[in-house]
């Protein structure tokens, strides 16, 4: 009966049938399921998938898994603010497409997609639509025609340990792996009962406060959006303007070190993510910020929580020039014997130097060549080839493009003003 | 930091290191993702896939799919008791056997299995050995050298959506399906912090309290397998007396109808199980106690839990009786027209009647036929298949055999005595 009823409560907030939709052991496992059992569902129209280049890790875990078996994935890329096309997922669309994947929005930049566009087109082709709403599901239901849908009950403030995912009646469905009969074939093993009550429970709370809070946190991360590019020199504020989640934003400092700058943070009291390279395990940037093609970093993602004081958000953008100058300071003056002038280029040696060390380098050597002259700089920081580019952007210099060096990579920058 | 401690508790509680075990959502989830990992690590070695026939549905539902996709599985029968030969998994290897599965106890009867003896023959054939130690983590660690290990925390007290997967450092492991970094790549997800640390945290505790609570409840149990056969007449514990855990008995009652009884015994306060068909959503009886041969019909399984008092154990015993002479005294008579002589033998027509009615019409008129008579029932309940036979056991009748009929199963009885 507590299942039951935590069940219709979830189906009232999706917008779904309450026998549609199923609880999962996370969001993660939601997305896993999903995409597996629609594949399979569809094997015989073809083994094509779309997914946009943004998607959370799950999505694209399941994407590579399904390529290595054999399967044909087209990524869908985004623009500078993080945003599918609306027209994208139709223009992706093929007569063996088994299956379209699109995030409600984005979990880095908030960036919000255009879902009911995308589910509008494969809807005319057929095709069912996932959308991922891990993100959105406590401000409000997904809108448009999306066949089936994921969420993580963490992400709207409910406990660790429960995830959502409906499938809708009529869509072509094959659960994968052994199951057992609880939930309806898509979920084996004994129901986390006390969690899928609380998440419930905490979905309908969330949501009871939804449209007020949205206002108000928006409000609070517009401040941050606003103030922080006169705040912080070289910083820039990442992710759609308009289109985005209340309470998340993100920004990427130049010539910062993303996990000095958290652990700085962290000292103040702040707990915010970064999809810089130098704070992950791979030593790679963000594959969303990189999809983006925006600066990576000294990247800083502001997740705000519900209920956060207006006082605190001051204090944090009181903090932040202090720290970020702090921080710059710190990483100092690059070694200068690594600038030698070769050819009509000025090479900047910056192998086996880490993010932010080559664009500094850069920038601190750009001023040195006449306008048109060229700049060299040797790098083998997977992230140098998204932050040098973003760099370029950022301060109008004109970037040539990359070559294969003896070591590394080298990156041609042209002075353009 | 949390989730090392809390690994390092749960490794020690195994005996294993604490990089041999992951954290899953659930215990189905970890036996799941062990027999597919193991299974695929050893794929070239064969397909052959060795499983006792009272193992937990994960297990069985696993073996299925894996027999679906073109393995072979060999189902190593069980005695009245229970339990596996000791020398039977020995026997069962074969050149192409990827993986053998054996539960430390079993979850129905409480019988412990010989897992020391069956991991030693699958050690020196170079096959690894998973044991499903769901039922007995709480009460000690695992003997003998097996190869791979799973458990459900809410199992011995702990909360729910936590399972353990323990993988020996050396035995080849593939995991299937969408990976992430978490958890060595065997667990995809959010880990679910505050569970897994309740859960080592209720191990630990668990496990301070166990040799002292296993011989309170051994001796509890002991009473109820003691005393039932003297308190309800035609009554049948069942599992091994002596190799059992210390919480667990369970007894069927032949005439009586398992849903009822365990309503009349709720309705008295006492939440206990059953392996009975009528109580199942499938209508057809315990897969273990199928597998053992015994009375699936009137099945209860006490399973007490730790810290339980003496007293409610006594008032278990006293309320019993009866509660099983009156769910017997309602099914009371069965329509004796069904019942008319053919040729040699006395036809019980109990077609569309669910069990224990066929059971009781056959009961009834055994005395009607002379020593040497022949009785026939007829059903088309899965039960009868399995309580009949059972039944002759228990009563020192011949069981003679069973043959289709036009409709349902036609069951043959000689009268013995």
């Amino acid at each position: 009966m507590l299942l039951d009823a935590a069940r219709e409560a979830a189906a009232e907030a999706v917008g779904c049938r309450p026998d549609e939709l199923t609880f999962t052991s996370s969001g993660t496992r939601a997305v896993h399921t999903g995409i597996a059992g629609a594949l399979a569902g569809r094997r015989r129209v073809g083994r094509h998938l779309i997914v946009s280049a943004v998607e959370h890790s799950s999505v694209l875990h399941a994407a590579e898994l399904f390529e290595a078996a054999g399967g044909t994935v087209t990524q869908v890329p985004v623009d500078r603010a993080g945003r599918v096309q609306p027209s994208a997922y139709g223009d992706a669309l093929r007569a063996d497409t088994a299956l379209a994947c699109l995030q409600s929005a984005n979990h880095e930049v908030g960036t919000e997609q255009p879902v009911a566009e995308a589910a509008e087109a494969c809807r005319a082709a057929g095709v069912p639509l996932l959308v991922d709403a891990a993100q959105s599901l406590g401000w409000g239901p997904v809108e448009g025609d999306w066949s089936l849908l994921t969420a993580s009950a963490h992400k709207w403030g409910g406990p660790s340990g429960v995830g959502l995912l409906v499938v809708r009646k009529g869509v072509r469905f094959a659960p994968q792996g052994p199951v057992d009969e609880r939930e309806s074939g898509r979920a084996a093993g004994f129901e986390n009962i006390p969690a899928i009550v609380a998440a419930a429970a905490s979905l309908r709370a969330v949501r009871a406060e939804a449209a007020a809070e949205a206002v108000r946190l928006r409000e609070l991360t517009e401040r941050i959006r606003a103030r922080v590019p006169g705040l912080v020199p070289d910083a820039e504020v990442v992710g759609d303007p308009a289109r985005r989640l209340p309470g998340v934003v993100t920004f990427s400092c130049l010539y910062v070190d993303g996990e000095a700058l958290l652990h700085e943070l962290d000292r103040e009291g702040f707990s915010v993510s970064s999809g810089s390279s130098c704070t992950s395990s791979t030593l790679t940037p963000s594959h969303v910020l990189r999809a983006m093609g925006v600066l990576s970093e000294g990247n800083v993602r502001v997740s705000l929580p519900a209920g956060v004081a207006e006082e605190e958000v001051e204090r944090f953008l009181e903090v932040l020039p202090r720290v970020v100058a702090g921080v710059r300071e710190k990483l100092g003056a690059p070694a200068s014997e690594a600038v030698v002038r070769e050819a009509d280029a000025l090479v900047v040696d910056s192998l086996g130097k880490r993010c932010p060390i080559p664009v500094i380098e850069l920038a601190k050597v750009i001023g040195d060549v006449p306008v048109g002259g060229l700049v060299r700089v040797l790098s083998d920081d997977e992230a140098a080839r998204l932050d040098i580019p973003a760099w370029c952007e950022m301060r109008n210099q004109e970037y040539v493009g990359e070559e294969p060096a003896d070591q590394g990579t080298a990156y041609l920058i042209r002075r353009a003003t």
